[in-house]
């Protein structure tokens, strides 16, 4: 068997999300179609992370195996990208790993993005790329709950109830806020995230700056670990899977 | 009568062009029919560039003409985003002028960006929304050839035949290349630009950077005025203008 890494950009608006499920199109399953077309057999890919419906990637990764070698790695990826082109998926590089590499198992770190575009007028250029709010947000509120969630926490109240993680402690080892105009991006980085973790936070996130909440309620819900405190999460269209590390 | 200024944000990708024309949408045309549908009369605004088919604009600006003093602009403009949102079509701002103000012919400045991503990969994210070009670039040619074109130049070989400009010499006050990891921008700053000139500029830019040209060929085509000499125009979808100074 020899065994494959690819790193894959997609635009997630039209996707129900990355994983293979009965109900519509999916990342996972146009990628597998288009390798059985060229390799004329059904290959399985191990995505890193389970993006949701609507959630973009700059940078996901995924393994499978096959039988037989790739020759001719570069024409295989060419004729990957031509049936992919039009999904809007794009597969940025091919590479043979050992047998035992696991795209989701031995990623050490990944990093999501969210984007928000704060502005009274609503988004043409930006369109499904950002989440909208129209409310001044104020940044250094944004800034100091940013930090709050920094570190290792129960994140019981970001946690999905459909969530499968074996535990709710993670530990957030990074988390950003940078401004520029009117566009406002928060860089999360663990080496792993509950389900929804990141779309939770980031409506908590908003609550704080829109001024919903103070700083100490802020402190109280991550405490709580009780989701149905949980704002609201944030659209799905304003976060991106931007890159794993191995 | 009173005299209005919008800035206008749009993508340009389901547009046959800003201005009004027979054969398909427009972003004039949407504008003019939403403002009809507020104040119930036939408006009609002034652009400050008319640009082409695909071409997009973070920072178009126009102005129109009314008999009555729109009262409540906040809620005019609420209601003319509330139509133009499905059509990618974002009015950022709203002010009021004096009588003898014209978007077009008192424009001191206009910046044009044109964005390029160079790799093999196709665009997933950023379709529609830049030039994708495979072949690597050079940068340094890129930015040296940039230079060539800033300053007072006759750019007759990097204009339209349909131009009704008054002159093809021009000033170039400002143009600059950056990157940002496979992302090239071009910033280019006049006063007024030809029909089809930034476009013709970097197609010029990319034959440069793709060494079909060296630098004394593309030094000759812009002295030769011959417009059968340049190359074909970049793709509408890297072009975006990006402000207006007045």
């Amino acid at each position: 068997m020899y065994n494959y890494l690819i790193k894959i950009e997609y635009d997630g608006t039209k996707f129900v999300g990355w994983q293979c499920q009965q109900n519509g199109k999916t990342v996972q399953g146009e990628i597998e179609k288009s390798i059985k077309k060229i390799l004329k057999q059904k290959t399985k890919i191990v995505g890193a992370g389970r993006t949701d419906k609507g959630v973009h990637a700059k940078g996901q990764y995924a393994n499978f195996k096959v039988k037989k070698k790739i020759n001719d790695t570069k024409k295989f990826l060419a004729s990957l990208n031509h049936f992919l082109k039009k999904k809007l998926i794009s597969i940025i590089y091919l590479k043979r790993k050992n047998i035992n590499f696991h795209a989701r198992f031995l990623a050490n770190e990944r990093i999501y993005k969210y984007r928000i575009i704060n502005r009274e007028s609503n988004l043409a250029l930006e369109n499904n790329k950002a989440w909208h709010i129209k409310k001044k947000l104020d940044i250094n509120l944004l800034k100091k709950g940013a930090k709050i969630l920094e570190g290792k926490h129960d994140f019981s109240t970001f946690r999905a109830s459909s969530c499968v993680s074996k535990s709710p402690v993670k530990t957030l080892s990074f988390v950003k806020v940078t401004k520029n105009q009117d566009t406002i991006t928060i860089t999360f980085k663990s080496k792993s995230f509950l389900q929804n973790q990141v779309r939770s936070m980031v409506g908590c996130l908003g609550h704080l700056a829109k001024k919903k909440w103070n700083l100490i309620n802020f402190k109280k819900i991550l405490k709580s670990k009780n989701r149905s405190l949980c704002a609201p999460p944030a659209p799905a269209c304003g976060l991106y899977l931007e890159d794993v590390k191995y």
